[in-house]
């Protein structure tokens, strides 16, 4: 078995440096001007999925499909993994059939990681617990550059529920490399002191407008109502303090940009007039998820483009 | 966002006029003469189901990836749809990944026409609570048409539970507009009198023998059981009041055709004798339904064939 | 209806002859040594699946796709089957839909071959209740012949829960049809006396290393933690005279294999050396797997190869 991750994993954005994750951009930028072709002809992926999703699934699916691949999607229920097969034996599994990289998503922590030390092929991680969610920080930081010139130097507020968000976590390991300054805001449950720690160039301020005072950039986050319970947080108090609405998003620059992971509930993390307003950019985010997605599959399936 | 439904959006047979009826009828003819092609390649299908299907849903699976589109399935169990995502919201998301048609099924009456209102690709109702299904008539009246010679003037039954059926509406509706008679039986509860104001030339009778005598076709329609017991009719009763039987399907012409939208349930609204019988043309409803769907998705689509 | 099944049906292996079976093995080794080309193009097969399955499905489903045919997956939850449809019924739609070729796996012994009875398409079971698993008796054949010269005279042990696996009887069949020696154990609740009635040539034994000792194979079988609670045999019993351990399986011949059909339970039937072990060949298996059943879907659909 091998000990390390197949060549072309992408586990997280932490253990990355900052050529490998200008390469992946530039390649989806190259994949998303150009009419698809069938690279991925003959190539098998397997997604396989223990949590639900509909963007990252989908995302995925239609990049390797698009560029010709043969897929399948094995998800907890109606499979094996029912059957307690352990995750191990279900990759072996899945690169006994074929497949030539693995899309997990997992709720634990450190799925993927373990994965990737029993398989031969490359992982991708679509998520896992509260860890990193890499292909999402790399569609963000895509859809930022489609409006300002650098990452560098660029001042992003985070809102909402860092400490369970895994798309937090690799956002703010993507621009602290790239050379961003982030601003985390939430109330204490949502948001440790000890978040600072996460990266270099990271601060944590629980008032959101001197979070959102000079941004360039604009991040909610989506909020779990059953995890604010768990906190004893009401719902009133986050809506009152931390929702983004049209008036406090005028705090920030006047050409920044409000972004969301998705799903997004309306009239929680923000208004339905900042969710469709011209400088939020949630749908487009959505669009370049398929074009960053088809980079990383070229990426771990070794195909020239 | 489009006030109105994208050109080649189909959300009901009651906005249509006959020639767009038609033409998809005649489309749908050309479609199943033909050997297929890839009409559809580098096309993007979203099969958005909120509710379970097996023929509607692969039906219109086969008849996009056998014309070449590339499909995805969203369906309301591993999906954000479980996480309170809105359908809007699920619909930016389908268009953002690059999907050109959606075809959407759904428990609530209006929520194809609510997401046609949003999205900028034409929407397809694959049924949507108790209102329309249209697909589902236009197969109806494909299949009549290949036994009679028109639709004009066509004396048609529709039998069982009208009230609750999404396809019943839609039967009504392009039956009318084609200029056939239709007679809806059944009891009280499952056919209210206000029915014959659905559309012109329908009648309403609780006597079976009235309803089948001197008809052309016959279509029975699918009777949950849990709903006769939410309107305290007996299953005994309405089998012996208005279940089809050999005896009962003489009452009609010699040449009649019965139909059903399936799945049926043998020996509750029709007998297996009946079902099996050469006159039935049940199982041909389904197979039609795959031209049909070629036709609607090309129309759909955009796609000249 | 047809009273028989279509030509190419596979409904388990007791009715097949020797040449049928080697057929189909010599078919999967061309199948593997050669390029995959679009044998099946313009070919639909539908999956039935009534039980959840990853192996197999997917297995199935990669086999179909690389050789270029049209798949669709329908399974118990969210298609019709809730609603009441019947098998029978369900087989009628697919068919009408265009599938070509029905793979089904059904938690009843015989449904397949009711299956068979109505519908005029091959069907293939891909495992029915306590019955038959042919498609996996094929691969296990087949891995065995990649390392044995020929399946005759061979000393097959099977170990574990006989009595309610399809597995075995499957693989029993096909062993004792060509030539090898079957010896079965286990404790007398998974192993009755009777089962040396399956077919000739079979030997039953309650001691591991009797059955062990001089095997050229060693099949482990998946032990259901619940079937054990019901039959008031303790799971630390079971391990201590059954699993298979290093030490355990030296008994065997220096050159013996030993194999699993998955998914395993590492720690129950055998411990994780002897599943990481070299001469444990269960990831070849599930490799095997998409190779014995394109051959499988070629013979279902006549195709030329």
């Amino acid at each position: 078995m091998p000990a390390r991750p197949a060549p072309g994993s992408l586990l997280g954005i932490e253990p990355l440096d900052i050529q490998d994750i200008n390469g992946m951009l530039d390649a989806a930028y190259r994949m998303q001007k150009r009419r698809p072709r069938p690279l991925f002809k003959e190539k098998r992926v397997a997604l396989l999925f223990y949590e639900s999703s509909t963007r990252t699934r989908v995302s995925f699916e239609y990049a390797a499909k698009i560029l010709g691949a043969t897929t399948t999607l094995v998800s907890a229920t109606a499979s094996s993994i029912e059957k307690g097969e352990s995750l191990i034996d279900t990759g072996y599994t899945l690169t006994a059939l074929g497949a030539q990289a693995i899309i997990i998503r997992h709720p634990s922590s450190g799925a993927p990681h373990l994965l990737s030390r029993y398989v031969d092929v490359p992982v991708i991680n679509a998520g896992d617990g509260l860890h990193e969610h890499p292909s999402q920080a790399l569609l963000d930081a895509y859809t930022i550059l489609r409006h300002k010139k650098s990452l560098k130097g660029l001042r992003v507020a985070l809102i909402g529920d860092i400490f369970h968000s895994r798309v937090a976590r690799s956002d703010v390991h993507l621009l602290s490399k790239a050379g961003a300054l982030v601003t985390l805001c939430g109330p204490d449950a949502l948001v440790p002191e000890v978040a600072t720690t996460l990266a270099k160039g990271v601060a944590v301020t629980r008032d959101l407008k001197e979070a959102i005072t000079g941004a360039d950039v604009v991040i909610a986050l989506r909020i779990q109502k059953e995890r604010l319970a768990g906190l004893q947080l009401s719902l009133d108090d986050y809506i009152s303090r931390y929702q983004l609405t049209a008036e406090r998003v005028r705090w920030a620059k006047k050409d920044a940009i409000v972004m969301h992971p998705g799903p997004i509930i309306r009239g929680l993390e923000l208004t339905a007039d900042v969710a469709d307003a011209e400088r939020t950019v949630i749908v487009e985010q959505v669009k370049n998820g398929v074009a960053v997605r088809m980079a990383i599959l070229a990426r771990a399936l070794g195909v020239k483009h």
